[in-house]
């Protein structure tokens, strides 16, 4: 069976592994803190949200569905049930997925669900377990810590994003192949796909800390203005990595042209120093009966000599036209000058690791 | 005649195949609930539902009319008037066409117009020739019915323009042609057919779901909300759809100027190698008198020992410059790496297949 | 004098080319419906306008100047100011213009006005001449009857842009020439004027359907909502012609490229060949007294078997590269697949000519 | 001393060139109509503003100071302070410069400042000297009659900027040099420039015609929504020209493009024609000892003669693949068509000469 | 310790080094102007503003964090606190970094906090230090003083960036080269991290200055209303960098494709001048035993004539071609002419150093 729930009694004991019985009991008696928390739901956790705790069908088909669903808040009244986003972190493949934590937020209870491990989840099951704390100010606190772990688990992956984009910019530079094209799609894709995630939950975490709710009081609001505040910090670094994958394709696009360039000149040059000589040797090996500069005796080092001056005459018009060095050995006059573009991973770093506040 | 219309009575017990009296004799009773369903509309058709039913003359013109109209709803008092947009996914031929599907809800009756037969009709059509189940919650839950399946049913083509949309992407790859580009383009265009008919929905479910209207209870608004959930989902995955497109044709045109790179490589280094040993075969060529090392006996191995000198040095140069392996056998050092690309599929699929429950 | 006035009595009978003085008269009595139409406004016209009927100077000067001005509706109390925009499409040339129709109404007079003829007042005449018809219902649904025949008079306009998108996709495909990117041009800038000319009606009519103006009565305002929906439905389709425009600009520009890489290819592969068995010739070519193949008998059969296996390998190599037929012989896996493309014609065509009910 | 007023008294005579101290009198008075004109103004000025006349210290340091600040309309209760933007068309210098009036209306003053010579001050200033009618009407009317000659002007700089974008769609299409992309930069840049002066002029005078401020009285606002009006056409006619610039831009890039093409093909029609008969003549030059053709007689002949069968047949091999009328030769069966392209210059011209009514 | 205080006593006198037991008795005392500015936040001075000013945790978690937080208002009812964000100008280095500097407002008390050295605290230290001057009007002047100097302290970096797009532009057109690229990205981003530092101000700079915040008086709010103003200004210029930018762009990638035009077409004339000749030069060069020409006395030299003819033909066909000139010595029609825009520069400067009144 995937529930495990906890209760925080009226008198501040934590009771651990309540049967289904004593959590209908606990979430009736109206007092106290119930959590329950719902992994990998089946029909039978569905018929037991549905009918002993009386939450809304369309709800608990959201839950058992393994389908991903836009984030959203519905207001039912009793309990507010919340669809919010986050990315999983812990998955050590290639792809990482979307998380989806589901939660029912009355009164006096919070209902988790997610068809995955979750971090955030395990988290602030440990909290509990150690002694209590995320339970002893309310369900509106406790649904705050498990939404504020989930978002901030977002920060790695946009910190891996943005150690891409560096390696990205650098390699674009330096070796621009084709799979780097294949590469910076793939990174914008990923910041779309984060902030498709992402953009939909400011309105939510908007209305939860406008007061738009009864069960979430006063004092907490300003907790969700929190991670409010996070999620619009989330999206400028992921619309930052956005911008540079952009600047890494143009550039890329510009170094395809430039390089064709490069190609196109040694053709030019190779052809404009040898057609002319070719056609010079040629002249002198016609048969003609008379040509009197064959019989010169010096002529064939005369020849020889032009072709060295041809040699150099046409050189020295491409030196002079500067075809050598086009973008690569001027001196380059713009200084280079950058606002505030190294700083953001160190940023992020740090980020990742801050301490939680409640 | 192409009407059909079923009649809950009060006593529920579900009368089939009324006549046009009867039709008019439930709609003027008030009591239980009066489905109409009106396919082919004729002008016949339309002045039963202008002079009986006394719906307004416009919306009965919209009825009759063959054209498409854009998704709107408009308040009668007694009655709204719904224009919502689906696909007819029925269709076998290549190009699928947007379906239309016109309701006048009322308190007690819903009366269903399209010009095409619609699958979610015939579905709706069998559920209630089997138990009558859609009509025992009232006309707003039978309404529901109705615009949830139309809409679901975008749901496969949707899913067959994402398997589009990666073949695509393959292609492009690895083989990138001319015909490739229509084929982006008319993803493209089919996504921005798909965004106009599915955008405006999202104005009209919203209003009913918010109680803009009498005849939809407050226990239906949930359902409607849950449409509206569907839409917002349905964008987003056409949206993505619309950047995958993107995304290829980029890769497309840019790999039109790798190639054409490959092209210029492959005539520059023929250039370089041919045209040099040219020249000297033409200088030993020439006819003059006296040139001392045309009668040297070793001269001429001599001369093709250098000319095989010259190709290996140029292929050292080419080589040195990297020309030969621009883009292709380069070590990659950027990790590809992409943020829940791959599982919009998976769950198209089951979406389309998942129950429904009221 | 430009002036055409007609004015159904309140007995119903409808008495044509009233002089000035019974206009004025008419349109003080406050009884009965008054239309007068004024075209090429002249300044004796507009004093009349001024000073008679005691229309507000800038709007007068607004009818007399021959410029275009931007849709609007202005509020007078007594009246509104209409500006409404649509398209001449009587003109015959090439340059299809934007027409101005200004209408003043009021309880019971309609003042239209307008720079040059226009078919929706020849058309609305038309009927009035008849049997009066337009006129029975009231100014609302007078002026309702000019405005809903200007906007839907652009639908051949966009029906003939539709035509020209679709030869300029074809061509582009076929014969990708430089004036076709002319055309591409001008058929954006032509969305442009629609575009501009269309979007800022859709406030004016939302606001005339919303029951913002008393003149306008209840009963109509469901009228002006459906000219509303026309406007959007215009704009749908100007958007999708922008859209197939900026296509078959893509769709051009990849040509142009293809083209080249086609070019560059021929040389490409002529080089390759030749200049290595250029080579080949120039060295049995060469005069050094020692070389032992030009004595032997068979030599130079061999030089030309050579040569002809170096042609033989060197096409091989392309084919093997597959460069013959990069983007044209190749097997075409993507199924071409649209949503709705074709349908868009049919519709415009009918909708030109589809019965107007009031 | 840079200022000059004007004063209309009660009784309906102007008076000129008062002291500060007569200014400071009728100012105080509360009666007639004060104007005063501040140019160049000087700490000693902006003195006299702030202590005398008790405007704010923050809009006489926005008079003083020589920068350009945003258009903007501030509420002091007693008086209002507008800040407009036009374009000093009086200038005869290649750069056309932002002008900026700032304006302090009260219900019986209004002070006009600016830091360079306005046009629309003069004009206004004129009319006042002949005789006194735009005062006559109050200082709404008086600050009206300001700001619409202001924003009017910029009505030739529109027509300027028209006449050069026909230039530059002339040049691009028969002479595409890279100065004309400079044009097209210079252009974009004009229109991005007139769009940030004008379209936060909207706001103000949406705010200074829907009756925000009481000094602007009932009768006034219509002609204040009258500029508001000019504003949208201003800014339409801009937008036009922006682009037509954007498309001069895609027809420039893509005529390199097609020049490219065109110089490719010469290149390889030449080299496909050469090489091959260069090898010929090669093959035909080598020493062997036993070449047979060499000893038939008119062998030479047969040569020359396949030569040319050789170019005759290069020659219809490219015109077969028609390379000779790439998009130039070919019937184009586009018909060119266009929405109201030519006209807009001609409604420029007469808009600018238009009379103003008041 | 990293606190510093002033306190503005009842009696008018500024008492400065107040230690943490006078800092909380002026904070309690509810008179006077208390400015606390904390810098490089430790957790003792964290634990003093919470437990002994009653801060909130959050926003004292806000302060310690080296984080950069977005830019907000958060209203604790007694206080609010401000998130504000400039450029560290003073930083030396190329790269600039954002600068954060959080306000706690109060009727009588200001606490600063930043963690790096910020030049508007220090220039706002010194004015107190002088004569208390910023103090003296209470705390909302001194809150404005501090965030007026942040801000205004942008416009050094501003104009730093317009000097360098200058270059750029130069640059681009003289010497186009890869480098140049990299400077163009560099700017942009600059600009986009200017915008995403700005933007987020204007709405809270626009709540303070309409009054949301009772400790905002109505005579200061004028002075807010300034600062937003400036913002306006400072996006705009922004704005237009960030164009010069992208023009700078087309610019150079319209280079890129122009030099390589000019590339080919030197190829293309190489080749056509010298593969013909070459042609004629061998066949002249075949060894058949009946060649009349070659026994002709003056052959030889008719054939150089021939060539010279040759040279000259194909010149003269490039030159009727106009291929020599394509974009360089042609008379350029069109007249260059820009709106406003060197004068930007100007106003930077000025501005920077433009008094500040209070």
């Amino acid at each position: 069976m995937s529930l495990s729930a906890y209760y925080l009694r009226p008198d501040g004991t934590v009771q651990r592994d309540l049967s289904k019985k004593q959590i209908k009991d606990a979430y009736e008696s109206g007092e106290g803190l119930l959590w329950v928390d719902v992994e990998e739901t089946i029909e039978e956790d569905g018929s037991f949200l549905e009918h002993d705790l009386h939450f809304h069908h369309l709800t608990v088909e959201n839950c058992i569905s393994p389908l991903i669903h836009s984030p959203k808040i519905d207001d039912f009244g009793d309990y507010v049930f919340i669809t919010a986003h986050g990315i999983n972190h812990e998955a050590e493949s290639e792809i990482v997925e979307t998380a989806e934590l589901a939660l029912f937020l009355g009164p006096n209870f919070v209902v988790s669900n997610h068809n995955t491990p979750l971090y955030c989840v395990e988290a602030v099951r440990q909290m509990v377990e150690d002694d209590g704390r995320p339970m002893r100010r309310g369900a509106d606190f406790l649904a705050h810590a498990l939404v504020d772990i989930l978002i901030d688990n977002v920060i790695p992956t946009i910190d891996k994003m943005s150690d891409f984009a560096e390696e990205i910019e650098e390699e674009v530079i330096h070796n621009p192949h084709q799979a780097l094209l294949e590469a910076i799609m793939k990174l914008k894709r990923s910041t779309l796909r984060i902030r498709r995630a992402i953009a939909p939950q400011r309105d939510i975490l908007n209305r939860l800390s406008r007061g738009d709710y009864p069960m979430v009081k006063e004092e907490a609001r300003i907790f969700y203005r929190d991670i409010y505040d996070h999620l619009i910090r989330i999206e400028d670094l992921n619309q930052a990595i956005r911008e540079r994958a952009d600047n890494a394709l143009t550039t890329y696009l510009s170094s395809v042209a430039n390089r064709q360039n490069e190609v196109m000149k040694v053709l030019s040059v190779v052809a404009a120093i040898f057609l002319p000589l070719t056609l010079v040797a040629g002249i002198y090996g016609m048969n003609f009966d008379y040509m009197p500069e064959l019989r010169v005796h010096w002529a064939y080092f005369a020849v020889l000599g032009f072709m060295g001056a041809v040699i150099a005459g046409v050189v020295w018009w491409f030196w002079a036209k500067r075809w050598f060095n086009w973008g690569h050995r001027r001196f380059i006059r713009v200084n280079p000058f950058l606002v505030d573009g190294e700083k953001i991973r160190g940023h992020l770093t740090r980020l990742t690791k801050r301490p939680k506040g409640q």
